[in-house]
């Protein structure tokens, strides 16, 4: 069995020629809400370094595209530009070589000594013909170790997950065992998987016999409506009696979730964010500590989690990566990360159906 | 050149055994806000008619799987779950074939004598290999005798569509000419659209040439940042001196467009809907009085209108078919909507770029 | 565990009208080699009888768009056009209703009294959101029936399932185990196997932790020319101490391989046929006998192996179905083979790395 | 109009360190037919020079993955491994810095002063959402280019560009305006082309209407007895009238063409190569003196001729680029080119339909 070995984060030079002398970063007030000035930095998913009162500080809470915000107590908030408000300190500046007193630094990770050094080496896209035995031997070991460290894994998944009966056992079987700290979805997986547990079905189709029940997509609809009855998915799978499947695991070890609606909802479940800013936010929420992030089959979801994932982590005060595995059918989809690096980002191309059985067998075995 | 022909409704023969006596319709209302009550009917795209008092009546404006609620002046409105109102009066009833006072009526559009009837004869699954030569032809034809009977097109984007030159220049064209009567596309569409209309790229990449810009990335966030600064899509236009492509053309034109958010934006722009379910209503207000829908590679704004769609218009009292195109290049997308039957129903398998320049070339020529 | 059950063939009920009254079919000779008289009869997958002499007669070895040739001692092959020779006499008629003397029996299987019969419930087109677990549990089922009873299961492999350590391993093992009778494949499947067992390369890239080896493409180049200069893939096993893998374990276990060529092959290896007719032939003879095939990713070999596979086989005078499986990354390469029906045709759309791995699990588990 | 701007060729410059006193290439003579000797030197794409009696001299007509054999008058021959007959003498050496006499130069072709430099700029992976415009006026221009100069321009093609009624126009048109000056395929685009040409349909639907005839899988085998029966393809469009189409211009054309079969051949066509490795040698000999190769929804013939086909032809004794683009909707099948270069290839997703009546358009016109 592989063990997993944590990269070591080796901290910039900053008595380097370029960084000793770097001037200050510059900083302007936002003027009104939602509106950064003009020259605002915005933020990558790396680890950046800001000059500030002669000192370099890191920015701990990063993700992409985002503005920095020098707080009155000296923090440096990452905020999303529609949640800046009038008079927030913003970080000016568009090079990241420290000639505006902005350092970004890509490359602060390596193995430890003696650890297998090719493990991470680079590897260009990824396809169907790639060889993933590796891949998911680290991925038991890395999952292994989140547990048994305290690590936040956090998995983000389309409805295919619960349109099979397999896969529902598997997802239920990694949340009840530790696994899983927060899901994010949309109103889809949620509304599948409770219609599976109370009705057998997915979209009116029995979920292992995949025969059709006879005006079985009202079971869909009634789902939704009785849930939004009662008030809520717990309330659904008391009075329902689910006994099993996604839902069912989370609400009974409190494992935390995130929906968030799109315009191709009916219902919604009553938890589901109608505005999608606030569900974004709600999102990077469950975000913030993740060590390890899994994405399963939904464009939407992946490129959103994508977005707002940084490559690293502030754990005890040191730096360790996020892990970010992108798990769909299509290449195009999971090459649509392919620029994060190879260092903390791999790409599965697989049926998640076949990938979560594999992640229950490899990790729980006979558990 | 062709010429286009518009099918035929038949009204069902309410005569015939088992409408002839059938029952009314059940009603019940609703006990609280966007709830329905148990047994809710739930209505599909095409023409249904509920017994009423002794009347077979259509639901004139209908949509996939939403409630019927029976209004005090004896309207039939079809109402999405969340937007029922306690005390709304709900038809009940869970067959179609007029047992329970509902009549689905799915085959009622036929060719008129002469006209060539092969014309709609059923197709399969449709893929890369179908041949869709006709398929263009008939467009060019509907899309013509759209713009001289006052139809109402409806354009479903994603963005790819605005991230080359020509395919911006073809719908600027389309909607110039009057081809297009309404829009529906999320933020990056148009946040793609702007950035090429005044910087020439699109995340930073130049829109004809391919080429990377330096810091590039930074145009698709001054694009939105400015544009929320000047309060919208129009003032950025203004103020950029855009002078091209599709929210220009949207704009000079006055033709409607709704932009919904999603949880992967950036920015948003101002005029996008935060809140999804808003943002679904507002894009069925588009599609009411739609006469032709054409989706172009987007899976979510596909499909969340697919489901708001219905088979059939209502002009003039007379009932005609909506015809509703979906390309894409991914045969998984398209196949999402075959079940609409043949009819008005066409998927083209191919890259949305060549589409449209085909829809301006086939059309427009010289124009 | 699931058990299999095997359906029932009821035969054709030949005193029905428009059978028992039927002429005998016509006959025609060839005129020349490989040709065909005009309105020959073509066969289809089914079971297809012919009336001669006043009897109906099942041309017992079937396959698609073949013509049918009457022996002199009475036997119906079913025969290429360009294996056909001169005076050959092949059976005229283009209608399979009997009107011809010719009887195409689709429907012929049920399942017996008592049995699951909502089994073989009919379905539709198949993507990545198809729920497939109990397809798993039921090929689990399947594949343990045809090593109890003599079965003959052929895999048809394209070269993926060489390039990923485990999966070579779990198809190594369903040799050994006694579930493969058979394997078709191409050149670049046994010469990337016998590269990953000498060298632990495919292409020069490591087969587990997919670094490519410095001059990497050189191994490929290698073995095929080490493979020619010994004289076959058994020399090269023994001469380069391969332990392990496909290739290995077919040699090994004397399993029966056919490899044919196509004009993108380097090399190729000497057991491949160069040309492909013959090279068809010898794919044909080993589908003589079998009674499930499982295609592995590769589109060509699939077509090629669905086109000469018939849905049934006879076996100690009674007719069973022949069971085939299409695993492929693509949909549209799958449901290329749709129309087969859905007794005994399925697809699945997985990476076969994960599907070959599941199949080792799923069967063999601590074996 | 966009003008073609032909690239210089700089040859490498043999007086700088490491190539000015590099030793000759080491020679090593084949022991026996189709066998190399161990260590051979295996070629790239990409112009090689080898040093040999103290010149450099330049394998003038390469392709990948063979080996050079150097003949008696001094000529270097880029020879298949199969092609190797006893006493070959073959260039040994694996590195291509010059150190072992071998001298590899991928960079020799640039922009001559003051034409648009970026027109050659680095493009990342290819895929549904690059922007094509540019490359398709490049295109119209590099065609006119080849057509003005006395280029040679092959079309590599799969089957769909024969199901559509404008594609077969288009490719027709093509031909008969002198753009096409070979063109390579397998035996079902010649067959359903010529059924389309005779019959009006391709595997019995029609391919303007889309509408499948009764009993229209006929056709399919119909075309191919008759050809056989015939003797060959033209003596089919004599005999049966074809008036139009892909085969019916390369016939009346004389522009050569090689068709080479696959195991999932029905017939085949008479002029179909059996032995693919003859197939190849022959495409390979259209493919000598190719400037400009166009591939088309292919995946066997794309990629065998993109093995075949150098990054470079010696006109006039002058080096200039082959030009070579793949077409697919798959961004697997265009992406697995992705390493030739940006210079001299260009992939394209897309509807291969489109693309051939774009080309039709844009370069044709009202011709």
């Amino acid at each position: 069995m592989q063990t997993f070995v944590m990269p070591v984060y080796h901290a910039p030079d900053f008595g380097a020629p370029g960084l000793k002398d770097a001037p200050d970063a510059a900083v302007a007030p936002c003027e009104a809400d939602c509106i950064a000035p003009e020259y605002f930095h915005s933020t990558s998913m790396y680890p950046e370094y800001f000059r500030l009162g002669g000192e370099w500080r890191l920015a701990e809470e990063s993700r992409m595209d985002c503005c920095v915000v020098l707080r009155e107590d000296g923090r440096l908030d990452v905020v999303e530009q529609r949640n800046l408000r009038a008079g927030d300190r913003v970080i000016l500046g568009r090079s990241e070589d420290g000639s505006e007193g902005i350092f970004l630094y890509a490359d602060g990770f390596s193995m430890p000594d003696g650890a297998p050094g090719d493990q991470f080496a680079f590897r260009a896209g990824r396809s169907r013909e790639t060889a993933y035995s590796r891949d998911y031997d680290k991925l038991y070991a890395l999952l292994r170790y989140e547990k048994e460290h305290g690590g936040k894994v956090v998995f983000v998944m389309g409805p295919a997950c619960a349109f099979d009966h397999d896969s529902r056992r598997a997802v239920q079987a990694l949340i009840e065992n530790g696994y899983v700290q927060g899901l994010l979805a949309g109103n889809a997986l949620a509304t599948h998987d409770l219609e599976a547990g109370s009705l057998g079905t997915a979209l009116g189709q029995d979920v292992y016999t995949q025969v059709s029940r006879k005006n079985g997509h009202y079971n869909h609809l009634d789902v939704l409506n009785r849930a939004r009855r009662l008030g809520g998915i717990p309330q659904y799978i008391r009075e329902y009696g689910v006994k099993d499947g996604i839902m069912y695991a989370l609400v009974k070890t409190g494992v935390p979730f995130v929906l968030t609606g799109s315009i191709r909802d009916d219902g919604p479940l009553p938890e589901v964010y109608a505005d999608c800013y606030r569900g974004q936010a709600a999102m990077r929420d469950i975000i913030r500590g993740a060590t390890t992030v899994i994405c399963l089959a939904t464009q939407l979801h992946t490129i959103a989690t994508g977005n707002m994932t940084p490559s690293f982590r502030v754990v005890n005060g040191v730096l360790r990566p996020v892990y970010l595995y992108a798990v769909d059918i299509s290449e195009f989809v999971v090459n649509k990360l392919r620029d994060r690096g190879s260092l903390s980002s791999v790409s599965v191309v697989t049926n998640v159906q076949d990938f979560v059985v594999n992640l229950q067998k490899g990790i729980l075995g006979g558990e």
